[in-house]
């Protein structure tokens, strides 16, 4: 049965909204998702929430009441609340009608199986969460396996990264690792690095790439670093034709991802 | 020669914040833009600001005293601020050290010259002004000729749209209109109009497209209304290997557009 939670200054609602804050996130090692679609994609991926927080109106919709079993046979807690404690937890006028809390999930570099997919995404020191979220999304479109942050991201685990992930935080392996730390696993298996930058005159469609791609995207106003850029088996650029001659970080992660995708699939 | 701005209430400083709010905007017909990189990006495509802004730190630079001397010799004002009050007008923490107040510039469709570009987007409802910046960059970066925004979408002047454009605002014509006005001036010329979708087997790279082939995107959560699926001449879709089976609406955005792009570049 859900617990019914009605004050402000509940501890538990500060605890809750206290993981809107990064330091607190990293101290509890939890984080918030919203939204009934969100939510429900973490469960197909077979993830349940520590937490379940819902406004009585939700209760009864069908997708609430299989995340609130799955809550509770997974050891968690559902909670009902006013729809303005919700507002509060999640920062927005309309929290979407249900917020969880999840266990953080970092995947370390060396338990990562790198051919278990064609396609991994590596940025380096990104600074917008919502940039982090899309490419997130864009690597569970292409079938990626994982995104591996590189230096100083932005917090894979932010309710703006999570929300612009619209689920994929739950389906695609996260990674943080330092440039040295993650080159050396890199070398030790198979794997194609593969760099986008402006300082190359290789078109991205003429490369074959090969699998597993590492596709690595730099800083969004500085690109990738040039001792990195070093390091690469192989520097592609878009063509551009405007005045800006740059793509928005997530944007040219996903024009190169699909064509890596669609050089392997079957037309 | 600038002329020096210091208190927080004078009228100037309030005028230039109240372009924040989007009802300011309208009522002047101005909206602001940050950053050396952009204002420069706007007196290359041959456009001064009315007003330009800046802290005393960026006297000197070579970029901020072409962009004072343009603004000058067009009329404009130059005025030397505070990066406080720098900070307070953009409502950003570093404000890039340089604002600009430009005039709205939308093209009216019956104005737009169809046939100057090969393609145009065309957005339905977008209602994030990040993807909508974002979609001014790709543009930008194709060789787009502009944005068409249909019906009620996110305010093209935004902070955060003119922000995530990164100077495209300026470079792209901007155009908004109801859907059967649109409809009425798309087919009273060449003109093929793409839509992407779910609702077909299409695949993206299997059409020719034609120019001028004008790519409409659906809103960010519904996508595009099944009435106006209809009246495409062309459905596509893209493939999606995961579990969310949907691409961010900028994402998608920008892989049709290397598509359309890619079929009639010289390899």
């Amino acid at each position: 049965m859900p617990r019914e939670i009605t004050g402000f200054s509940n501890p538990l609602v500060k605890q809750v909204k206290s993981l809107r804050d990064k330091k607190h996130r990293r101290a509890e090692g939890l984080f918030l998702a919203e939204g009934l679609r969100i939510l429900t994609e973490a469960l197909e991926a077979g993830i349940a929430p520590r937490m379940l927080w819902h406004a009585p109106e939700t209760a009864g919709h069908p997708l609430l009441e299989k995340l609130a079993h799955a809550t509770e046979a997974a050891g968690g807690e559902v909670f009902v609340t006013s729809t303005d404690i919700l507002s509060k937890l999640s920062g927005k006028d309309n929290p979407g009608a249900v917020i969880g809390v999840y266990p953080e999930m970092l995947t370390p570099l060396a338990a990562l199986d790198r051919t278990a997919a064609g396609i991994w995404l590596v940025a380096e020191r990104l600074r917008d969460p919502g940039n982090l979220g899309t490419i997130l999304r864009t690597g569970d479109a292409v079938g990626a396996g994982g995104l591996i942050l590189i230096d100083d991201c932005t917090d894979p685990f932010s309710v703006e990264a999570v929300r612009a992930s619209m689920g994929a935080i739950f389906t695609q392996k996260v990674s943080t690792a330092r440039w040295p730390d993650f080159l050396d696993w890199l070398r030790s298996g198979p794997g194609q690095l593969v760099g986008t930058s402006l300082n190359t005159e290789n078109d991205y469609q003429d490369p074959h790439y090969e699998a597993p791609t590492f596709l690595l995207i730099g800083n969004e106003s500085q690109g990738l670093p040039e001792a990195y850029e070093r390091e690469c088996d192989l520097l592609v650029k878009m063509p551009m034709l405007g005045k800006a001659d740059s793509l928005n970080a997530a944007m040219a992660t996903a024009v190169m991802a699909y064509e890596v995708l669609n050089q392997r699939r079957p037309r």
